[in-house]
């Protein structure tokens, strides 16, 4: 696959309807500098509207419209895409995704349905679906269109004057880190975080095969797919510079310094990039410029619902 | 007052010490796109950060330290400069302004007093120790020091390519747009916005003179001054383009829009100057390109106390 073009065209293709989300720098969050990227105040509260508009966009949409699996941001994202773009939208959102993320998706138009359990019973229901219905199924992650509507985050930052030598990114199934490794192949290092209790591509890199991990935590409605995508498995066994963890302790520490310090409230995963930084679970070299990508703000419960 | 040479010097002053505060357009809080400034990502959640640093940094401060009275977010920026510049701050706060200020301002490090009664008591008792120990006075809007300060917020604007013809900016005792307007000098149409709870510029303007005016509603613990600063009334009276008044409603409004819409958590002072372009108690000529200055974050309760 020919990500870069691949990557500029979802770019293009995007444009009229994503935000173009800010950039700062903050001298008060660790010893040095940070540079941030601001996606959590993407529409719907997550880099996931990139992956959804890219995708309904660039594959034919039938008449069923789309069907989505999703522990919260991604559903909000592909019911918002759709709705934007006239498509009817059908969600299936795992119960642990919370009474604040079903709130979020029901407001963004969706034909929503609750099903107990985890994100891969929702997948099930979805693809269930989707083969008696013919909608077009939007993966979370692991989709080509959705990892190059992914990968139009860090082609933006680079325009925006990014200068670092590392980037700080979040994993849960690997749709956002996959986009950012496929347009920088290797010219920057990124950094892979992973809460503790929800390692999915720290066990993959470890068996040299995406894996099924145990799922839970603070983070775990955002990042608790139970198995890494392929997509993002290859391009992290080919580009990765490291995969580290942190604990829910060292994530609730982060969003609550991202609070108080600059009054960006995020929900646990879209601060789990820097708790690596603030817990020492990642230790940049001396010197090292360092980036953390910002990515999620759809807390619980919701302080204006 | 040669404003220009004054908020240039306060810029180059303060510059160490305050937050570079991103910018972003947004294509969906109104018809047309609207250039957004995030002031309330402030050190402290707001602008006025901006004047204390300045005041600080500017004048001798004697042994006895600082003193000032505040709604809340004057006596947050007080202590937060003052702590980082290692002078004793003491904080008078009348009651209005809730628990999640009081507990902003004691978490800046300052000695805090609260007093019964609205923020003019508490510059009552801010003066007789002012007068007791020798303490600097920092006002809270009508000082030239804290007005610079304040002005440098539309120079770093303009510095990141701002494009538009008209500015909205809320106005409480008029610290911030005495800044704006003492920076533009008539160069771009700023417009004054304020609840119809606390209309002090409005009664002042209509009047021809300060006038003291009952205040309530919302905002009224940012924006509740009771009376306009005059260093802000004169500018006014030379520059301002016009003086909106809007409803609660539709500062509560604003202030859930810019929430669901952008994941941007302010306080409703903070919202204020959207809900006038929101509202329709400002309606720009078409074409007319509008910016909104959004301002302060320290809502109440605290979602992350």
């Amino acid at each position: 696959m020919d990500w870069p073009t691949e990557i500029a065209a979802a770019a293009a293709r995007i444009a009229p309807h994503v935000q173009r989300t800010p950039v700062m720098d903050s001298a008060v969050l660790w010893d040095h500098p940070v540079a941030l990227k601001l996606e959590h105040l993407q529409h719907t509260g997550s880099f996931k509207a990139r992956g959804a508009f890219n995708t309904l966009l660039s594959l034919p949409v039938p008449a069923a419209g789309v069907v989505a699996a999703s522990g919260g941001n991604h559903g909000a994202a592909v019911a918002y895409a759709a709705s934007r773009l006239g498509h009817p939208a059908r969600i299936f959102v795992p119960e642990l995704a919370g009474p604040a993320k079903i709130a979020l998706i029901d407001r963004c138009g969706a034909d929503l349905t609750v099903v107990p359990g985890d994100y891969s019973n929702a997948l099930e229901a979805a693809r269930q679906l989707e083969a008696e219905t013919g909608a077009l199924q939007i993966h979370a992650y692991d989709a080509p269109a959705t990892v190059a509507g992914q990968g139009t985050l860090l082609r933006e930052w680079e325009e925006q004057g990014l200068e670092a030598d590392t980037l700080l990114i979040a994993v849960g199934g690997g749709g956002l880190i996959a986009g950012a490794l496929a347009w920088s192949r290797g010219a920057r290092r990124i950094v892979a975080v992973e809460p503790d209790t929800a390692p999915t591509l720290h066990a993959a890199l470890e068996a040299g095969h995406p894996v099924d991990v145990a799922v839970s935590g603070v983070a775990a409605n955002a990042l608790g797919a139970r198995r890494i995508g392929d997509i993002c498995l290859g391009l992290a066994q080919d580009h990765l510079a490291a995969s580290v963890r942190v604990s829910d302790a060292a994530i609730l520490e982060a969003q609550r310094t991202l609070w108080h310090s600059h009054r960006l409230l995020l929900e646990p995963a879209g601060a789990t990039a820097l708790a690596a930084l603030r817990s020492g679970a990642y230790v940049p070299a001396p010197g090292e410029r360092v980036a953390v990508l910002l990515c999620g703000a759809n807390p619980a419960p919701d302080p204006l619902p």
